[in-house]
């Protein structure tokens, strides 16, 4: 493994001359070796026009050889080692397992887009014949097929440093779909962006794809980053970040001269419902199951439970007791930077000082760059009337809105905004209130699931990730399993072409 | 036929209060019998609070049913007679013969779509079973499927009264996915668009949809139709008409609280490119072909050739020659409306005092309502120099770009934005450069045809009408043709539900 701090370009690598930074070490606050550096308005427009050229290449290749590139990455990736898994720890403060369960399910992610290449599936062929004799107009023959939307740009996050980064899931759907991809790396985890680039670049070459297919950018400048959104020659943007980030970068993409789609991933609190029924029955061991999904890698996720809405009644208060001694018990662990380890403290504070915020529970405290967990309880109409208490916390800190009745929970429902998830816990007696919701949580959210919660997220054919604004900027679309894939084409069709000049796929 | 001027909101209608207008003759410009009320602010959220309250009982149709439904739409307009289309001619100055086969392009594509809901296929629906003794963690189990969007806003386009109005593709498609519809008469045909209407109307009740599955407002007040794109329960708009119209709508979308796609028709000059080996092979029969497509229903098309980019050489006087003579011989037609055939003059009048710009002939001239045909042609670097010269002017009006060589070409190419359509006339002598050109011509248009005109839109699976901007404000989609349901869907997955909770069309 060799962290130089170059950028990926274009089949070689240089050193960015745009200043230079290092990578953070989570757990310490302190600069990790390597140094690298940033990229230039020069490096950015090498980058976009080699993917420019490639693309009109490498959106024909054959599909057996683009399935083969996808699945090189893939072997790639999961050939870096032990060594590389202790830089993304040090990087990210992410725990060993997690590391190697999310760099696995990064490989396994590649293979499944590898196999949806080799189906065809998503190329939705459709050829309506010619029929010269039709009246009173002839029938002219057509072919319809969607092909890749051009060079995306692929923004990294920092709490997947695998999953959606690099070689993550938009990467992987891009390539899949024909597009070359560049990825601006995270700048908490430069080291580990480089690594798995270098796979990415590897593989271009040994499977002879044009040089300009994958490019990796290193900078800690947001103008570069909007550059790469408002250049020509990128067609779509992919990017899971927070909401400001995502809004710029909507701004940017819509007042371009051709506006293109960016799929941003922004902002989710996921709500749990908490029905009687299942209150009553297992009040208690909710609460301990819901503190464990609070606080699984520090809350990390884009779909970590960060509102209950639960109706008072049977049950409430042994859900609320058993979630205290939870939260009271949970550990305090590392975060993945320190920046975010200060927006966390900073906005447990503001419903700390929150007069109609109650504290519920605090975790156990830990250093300035750890995350204590924190669950709090507002009611519903307190809840209802302040705005701000709807916003994310990102780590382990969750609030409960205490109900009086369905009515109450179907107005807190209606009050809030679109989400990746909703999770309703219920037995068989509240099947019928769960069914009156249904059609509400349905425009609510991408993905619905019962008696569970929204981390974990499969990665399969059947996976919903987005859900409507703004926990994306896109509801039409998923980040995650194989409809992913859609991201990144466009329907075209041909009419009345004879196989000779048929673009090389559809012969 | 019965035209009252009223308004159809949630299974009723009365007179907008608003303001009152009349259609007006497009042949005479004089006003035709009776008066339409414009709808108010309280109207249209009658109307948009109907569709919300209707959306979810009316996407969760039994897909017979649904179809069914729109089958009953399509009886109903094909039942409308003679007298809907002697108002039509009136309103829009559209022969007899175009508007027939366009009613019943309309009525068939309704039943295209009858058919596609039946299929489900759009449903996409995929099932990952459980699996509860997976390592390391039990699988969940996920059902994937595509739901309506939500309640859709469709403004009626000028020149398709019935194909792209009412009843027409985005209509159609809408209701297909499950969406409430609200639409927006355009005022150049309220009579023909009140017909229609209550066609949509009667089915609805016919088949006993919620009643707020369909209205139909009337208005001649740009505000009301910006304030229908911004009403929170509408959750999609499909637009066809000017460019200036529809950037307002894409910026008043984005800019909502929650962003909504807006699937603007906007502006394509269709670029037809005639290559030097058809040109030598039949220059002269092309020169008529393409006045011929030109002139076709006063070339008040989306897909008008208003734009032929031609290699000089053998055969490009001959096409010159037949192209100016069909040019001279052509007769006036009636336009749409007063004020298109002003603006045609008017565009016409701009490439007349342009310098650069030869007139290489005029048709016959007509009335201040009719559309007198115009050819220019140009040096293809004054067309790079000078961007107005890509504005398109709506009608009957072309500009050939002579270009010196294939490189000339290519300049022209690269230096215009995204087309609806792109032909390129060729014989075989011409396919290298043909496959040549081809990477280039896929990226600029969403169909490309070979050997014809883009007039005449095949209403069929493999169609795509759409393209990149500017041509429609996003080139992932079609208005025609059965993907055009895709506009109006998105994807959610129901995690780990009992079939007594799952939503009744996955049961």
């Amino acid at each position: 493994m060799n962290i130089t701090g170059e950028l990926l370009i274009n089949g070689s690598s240089h050193m960015g001359k745009d200043g230079h930074f290092q990578a953070i070490e989570a757990a310490t606050g302190k600069h990790l070796p390597g140094t690298f550096g940033g990229a230039t308005v020069e490096d950015l427009a090498q980058a976009t026009e080699a993917a420019w050229k490639a693309f009109p290449i490498y959106r024909e290749t054959n599909l057996e050889k683009r399935a083969a590139f996808l699945e090189k990455i893939a072997e790639l990736i999961a050939a870096t080692g032990d060594e590389l898994i202790a830089r993304t720890m040090a990087e990210t403060g992410l725990p060993k397992a997690r590391l190697e369960g999310e760099r696995m399910r990064t490989v396994n992610q590649l293979k499944m887009f590898a196999r949806e290449v080799r189906s065809a599936h998503f190329i939705d062929r459709r050829d309506d014949p010619a029929d010269l004799n039709r009246k009173p107009q002839p029938k002219p023959g057509l072919i319809f097929r969607n092909i890749g939307i051009g060079p995306v740009a692929v923004f990294g996050a920092s709490n997947f440093p695998y999953a959606f980064s690099v070689a993550g899931g938009d990467t992987a759907a891009a390539l899949a779909a024909g597009c070359p991809v560049i990825v601006k790396a995270h700048p908490a985890h430069p080291g580990t962006s480089e690594v798995i680039g270098r796979c990415v670049q590897q593989a271009v070459a040994a499977c002879h794809m044009p040089a300009g297919t994958f490019a990796l950018l290193q900078t800690t400048e947001p103008e570069i980053a909007q550059k790469l959104v408002a250049d020509p020659h990128i067609r779509a943007v992919g990017f899971t970040g927070s909401r400001k980030g995502g809004l710029v970068f909507m701004d940017i993409a819509a007042k371009r001269k051709q506006p293109i789609p960016v799929y941003a991933e922004m902002s989710s609190i996921n709500p749990v419902l908490l029905l009687p029924g299942a209150l009553e029955e297992r009040g208690s061991e909710i609460g301990t199951s819901f503190i464990n999904s609070l606080c699984m890698g520090a809350g990390q996720f884009c779909t970590n439970p960060g509102l209950v809405l639960a109706i008072n009644g049977k049950g409430y208060d042994a859900f609320l007791n058993s979630a205290r001694e939870a939260t009271k018990a949970a550990v305090p662990q590392t975060m993945l930077t320190p920046n975010i380890a200060k927006a966390y403290r900073d906005g447990v504070e503001r419903l700390e000082n929150n007069a109609k915020v109650t504290t519920i529970a605090r975790g156990k405290p830990g250093s300035e760059f750890e995350c204590q967990a924190a669950l709090f309880e507002v009611s519903a109409s307190d809840f209802i009337k302040d705005h701000r208490l709807e916003e994310e916390v990102f780590g382990s800190s969750s609030l409960i809105v205490k109900c009086n009745d369905k009515h109450d929970l179907i107005k807190v429902l209606e009050a809030l905004e679109g989400q990746l998830t909703i999770a309703i816990h219920l037995t068989n007696s509240d099947n019928a209130l769960a069914n009156e919701l249904m059609p509400l949580l349905e425009i609510m959210a991408g993905r619905l699931l019962i008696n569970g919660f929204g981390t974990g997220v499969e990665v399969s054919p059947a996976m919903v990730h987005g859900g409507p604004f703004p926990s994306t900027s896109d509801g039409r679309t998923t980040s995650v399993g194989t409809a992913a894939i859609y991201r990144f084409l466009r329907p075209i069709c041909y009419q009345d072409f004879s196989e000779n000049i048929l673009p090389s796929l559809l012969k």
